[in-house]
């Protein structure tokens, strides 16, 4: 199983909505067959990949592998009838599928058979697929909050001039994690106020190949002739003010990871929604004395009610000016992931 | 001169006016005859101290100092008489005294026949005296401004309530600050509003013997009530709103670090005049959204007008809140230290 989890974490494969996956088959000696794992929407699953690998010699084999085989007939035919027509005697897996769709791989197995047991290392195996275990769980995408600030909750400065508050470093930084997500999300007014790109770029400022949709979110109309609508990646305008329905929205057209990168007004909603699941924050050494405020009024009046997310991880970004990085996991009691 | 550093740097030394300093005294053939440290105001320098070990073994000895021996008649006789006196042949020391009061002992050294050296290892010396050193070089104390703050800039909340923005581990360390300083300054506001007691205090919250000087700064008078009249510690009220005076006479009377610690109003007041010397930040992991500024306006209205101090250091404090503190360095032109 840590051969099959380590095959799934293989870097480089593109993430799309779907799960990282790694499969072995074993012989009776416990010696590996073949060896699998996916790598990404469209391409065959880690079990087909292997048995593609073992051919006849899968005949009486163990597969090991980190994902519940699926049941489901999406762009390849079920990995359990797979498994069952390859004449696999026994398969172990890790995480069962949460996914209601996929799910009852075990089942079919059983039904045909095959040998199963589930659970092994399934913790690992969660891991691996944090986000899409999420999003199966509540059916809406994981949402990250990033915002930057100055050591003095600033975001701009009294005549709104915002260029640079964070530091190049923690630029690269915001990229390198807008690169994670499938989702860019802001609020109309940002768009109207700063024209924002919303892409993912490399340190020449160029645009990655892979890109999330750029989402904005609120009722009034877009200028058509704002950069979000170049063709440098997708974009969706949701017409509602209700985190909830947009998250709805982009979970029913696959989506999983949302950065939502403000504005204020647009956080405070999720935040006060209880619709943020992670927090970055980047804070500049500096001090602005006045200026647009980082965070908007979430409702909260007296010390007792402040919110206090978990730290999860606090890094400093080198350079000139060193940037802190804080990730911040906000308490869930829905928690289910 | 190593062995004068560290007899310099002897921990438990309580602070006072008064610089750290080392003396050795070696024989022709460079072994040790005696050794010496201050100890702090009103007890044997250095050299007095070394002196008094050796006796009549100082004769034709070599003294090997990290402070230029002084050549005044304070609480205890000029160094540099003594020295002659003890027939000491050789002197070599480190930092030349910047004090204009004390300063001229090599010469007088000189003129008594003994052969002087100065600056070796001076960096190191001075480096264990960079208070004090900069308070004689600029005729006025250092100033410390601490402020806390949450994520999101605020000290306090919307109603005013402000127990505990910082961890304990914060405000641990910040008695720890506290008590390297020989001066708390607040401006009156934060007394009539905060009724604060200024003093440092142990894990146990009782105060330490030794207190640092509580100042209020301001026009307006003070309420005698207020719990900075207790008696903890002593009290001044320096009835200006002038940073470079307030700094004046807290150095008239033998004061060589002002730990600034709000409220905001005094604190921009300084910066702005450009009289802060280094800046210790409390960032606590929460948001508030609203509330009172940690920082006042300090006149900046435009980004690229942003205070960006140099960073000295960033230490996590660890516990369930893990705080983060920066400590920074304004740039300064004046800079003499
Ligand atoms: N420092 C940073 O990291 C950062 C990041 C992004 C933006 N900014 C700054 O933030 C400024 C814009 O901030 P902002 O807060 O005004 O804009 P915003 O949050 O981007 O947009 C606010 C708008 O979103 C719509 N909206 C959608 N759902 C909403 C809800 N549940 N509640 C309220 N409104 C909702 C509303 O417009 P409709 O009328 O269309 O519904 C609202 O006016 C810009 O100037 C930008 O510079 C800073
Ligand atoms: N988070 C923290 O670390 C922290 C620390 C301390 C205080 N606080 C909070 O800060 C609040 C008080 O803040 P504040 O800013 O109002 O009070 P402040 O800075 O303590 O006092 C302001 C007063 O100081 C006097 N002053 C002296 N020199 C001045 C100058 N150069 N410019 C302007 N005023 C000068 C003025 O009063 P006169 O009329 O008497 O001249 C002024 O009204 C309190 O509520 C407290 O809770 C927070």
């Amino acid at each position: 199983m840590r051969r099959a989890l380590s095959l799934a974490a293989t870097p480089g494969v593109p993430l799309g909505p779907n799960p990282r996956v790694g499969c072995v088959l074993l012989d009776d000696a416990g010696a590996t067959i073949a060896e699998g794992h996916h790598r990404g929407a469209g391409t065959a699953h880690a079990e087909a990949d292997a048995l593609a690998t073992a051919g006849d010699r899968a005949r009486g084999a163990t597969a090991v592998v980190t994902l519940e085989p699926c049941n489901h007939h999406g762009r390849t035919g079920p990995c359990a009838e797979a498994l069952v027509a390859a004449g696999v005697r026994r398969v172990v897996f890790a995480q069962p599928d949460p996914n209601p769709e996929a799910a009852g791989g075990a089942d079919t197995l059983r039904a045909a058979g095959v040998e199963v047991e589930g659970g092994l290392l399934e913790d690992e195996a969660r891991e691996l697929n944090t986000v899409w275990t999420f999003a199966i769980d509540h059916g809406r995408p994981f949402v990250t909050w990033k915002f930057a600030t100055t050591l003095d909750g600033r975001s701009a400065a009294a005549d709104g001039t915002s260029r640079w508050v964070s530091s190049p470093a923690a630029r690269r930084d915001t990229h390198r994690l807008r690169a994670l997500c499938d989702v860019m999300l802001v609020g109309t007014n940002t768009v109207a106020v700063d024209d924002p790109l919303l892409t993912v770029r490399d340190e020449h400022d160029q645009p990655l190949a892979r890109q999330p949709l750029r989402a904005v979110m609120g009722e009034r109309d877009l200028d058509p002739g704002r950069r979000i609508f170049n063709g440098d990646a997708e974009t969706v305008h949701l017409r509602t003010r209700e985190p909830d329905t947009a998250l709805k929205q982009l979970y029913a057209r696959g989506r999983q990871h949302v950065f939502l990168e403000g504005g204020p007004t647009l956080a405070a909603a999720f935040l006060r929604a209880g619709l943020v699941d992670e927090i970055v924050v980047y804070v500049a050494p500096m001090l602005l004395g006045a200026g647009r405020s980082a965070v908007a009024d979430l409702g909260i009046s007296t010390i007792a009610d402040a919110f206090r997310p978990r730290v999860t991880d606090i890094a400093v970004l080198d350079g000139d000016e060193p940037n802190v990085r804080l990730t911040l996991a906000p308490a869930r009691t829905d928690q289910g992931a």
